[in-house]
């Protein structure tokens, strides 16, 4: 597998930000460190800080500035995962208990404060502005997209256009700013850091479509948790709207959502998961992903032809058919 | 009283910062929007930009540059309040009604998300990096004093350290740098902004002891909210354990502790309050506010002899004797 075989010749530059990961959360504190770091240990595919290492080869490449990105991303990544368990009423996730459930919520709300005050702290060691900056938009962006998530739980009148910009904001942007960094990070050309984040909103738009698609069609081996727990919770994805559109199902459908949310998501969705799963609808979600996939590799277009790029192809069209 | 001639004095800039307030906290998010007007509506002392405006006094005042500090730092007072009444389970706030009980704890913890992340926004217009490690480092002390709190909760074995840590983290730091931030921000002479960090730390510190003593001391009326809200909470202030070293009430006192966590401060707290009313121990805590406020004035000692310097000091005398 390519996906393995990228990871594995960066490998050293991977287990280098993961021990600075580590040593980012450390505290005196230990409930703290214990909270942030059964997180960090449930581990996840790091893609943020990996696109971090990517994009930064495109400039001058230097580990010991770069980390002072690639760690605030997942760090936020992170932060922003602990308190949407709150939000969810999680208790799964990567197939361990989450923060929320193993400790309580006032634990989880603090702890991902304070994960995001470290990943702050981290990136603080840089001092080019434009960092920060974009940094705190991102930051901004990202929270509204978390309250507009919670605004339209169960709205089944709400358009496409209102899931793309709130997958935008909750996954999209975050990716995007990983790639854009981690170029500006290293001091790469200006037009090359904007192309990187094209990349990155593209290939990310596209991650997000998948997770959703993956909710509804995976089981719970290969998801660490239960499919449906987007609907169980109130979030209506792409195959959803989609079938919300079909006349042959949308009554039926319409029926199915109500019935889950008049019981807060507490029931089987079983047979939810089968009117998703019969239509055309995971198809035709696959094929927007297919989409952005192919915008983001024509993003790249005008970069030299180093490795990093062909890596970054390979991990975009992973990131847009994997199937876990 | 001299404290609203200052204010009187100042009501020009003050007047500025809450419309750079109300305009950084905008957004096209009409939830977001109104959630957010919503607590800065409730008002407050507006302390921490008033500490900034003064200590820029001791560079080259320019508000033009000085409201990218008072700006965040009151945001970041008012995000760690939304996450606080969360915590809490706070029904009121200055008299108002809190975000989580108008809309609710899911909003709540975004809502301040959101904050937080508008805070730093602002901040990254100044481009001196140590402001941002300063701030960023507080916003980590913060969070670990806001875990701290929730952790000590009706522990009855904790030591005076504990707290005076506690407070210190949860409110005295984020004066302190308010203080040191807005000489920074007026390029100050660094051991000034250093006197002046003290100045808020000490200050900060009689500040909070003083609104703890409030909280048992104070009426309804006065507070906004009930009296006795903090052992509710399971929050054991300084004339507690004050009250808990006295052999005389001792028991009496650990009984009734226990008594209001069983109930998870469902009861009513007065036997409690009558007790820390009763002894000395309010009086002991007073007695410590004032030391603190002495500290703080000593600080300024090699300051010059600006109206500033005079307002801080008259401003420090009200923090420490204040009765509302």
């Amino acid at each position: 597998m390519k996906l393995l075989d990228i990871y594995a010749r960066m490998r050293k530059d991977i287990a280098f930000v993961e021990r600075e990961l580590e040593e980012s959360i450390h505290t005196d504190h230990a409930m703290l460190e214990e909270t942030s770091l059964h997180l960090l240990k449930a581990g996840g595919k790091r893609i943020r800080p990996v696109f971090v290492l990517l994009a930064a080869q495109f400039g001058r490449y230097d580990l010991q500035r770069i980390k002072h990105i690639a760690v605030p991303l997942e760090l936020i990544h992170m932060a922003s995962l602990v308190h949407d368990d709150v939000i969810d009423d999680a208790d799964m996730r990567r197939g361990q208990l989450t923060v929320k459930s193993k400790w309580d919520n006032r634990i989880a709300m603090y702890t991902g404060d304070y994960i995001f005050a470290k990943a702050l702290m981290v990136a603080t060691q840089l001092s080019d502005p434009r960092i920060h900056q974009i940094l705190s938009n991102a930051l901004v962006e990202l929270s509204i997209g978390e309250m507009e998530q919670v605004r339209f739980f169960f709205r089944t009148d709400q358009t496409l256009r209102h899931y793309l910009l709130r997958i935008k904001r909750k996954t999209a942007l975050l990716i995007a700013i990983s790639c854009q960094l981690g170029a500006v990070a290293a001091e790469a050309p200006e037009d090359i850091c904007d192309r990187l984040y094209a990349f990155g909103y593209n290939a990310g738009m596209a991650f997000q479509i998948r997770d959703d698609i993956l909710d509804l069609t995976g089981t719970e081996k290969e998801l660490g948790k239960p499919p449906g727990s987007d609907i169980r919770q109130g979030n209506l994805t792409l195959p959803v709207l989609y079938a919300l559109r079909d006349p042959l199902v949308r009554d039926e459908l319409l029926a199915e959502i109500e019935r889950i949310r008049l019981v807060d998501g507490q029931t089987d969705v079983s047979p939810f998961l089968r009117i998703i799963r019969n239509g055309p609808y995971i198809e035709a979600a696959d094929r927007l992903s297919s989409r952005y996939i192919d915008r983001a590799i024509a993003a790249l277009s005008g970069l030299p032809d180093i490795r990093a790029k062909r890596d970054l192809i390979q991990i975009a069209h992973f990131l847009g058919d994997r199937s876990y």
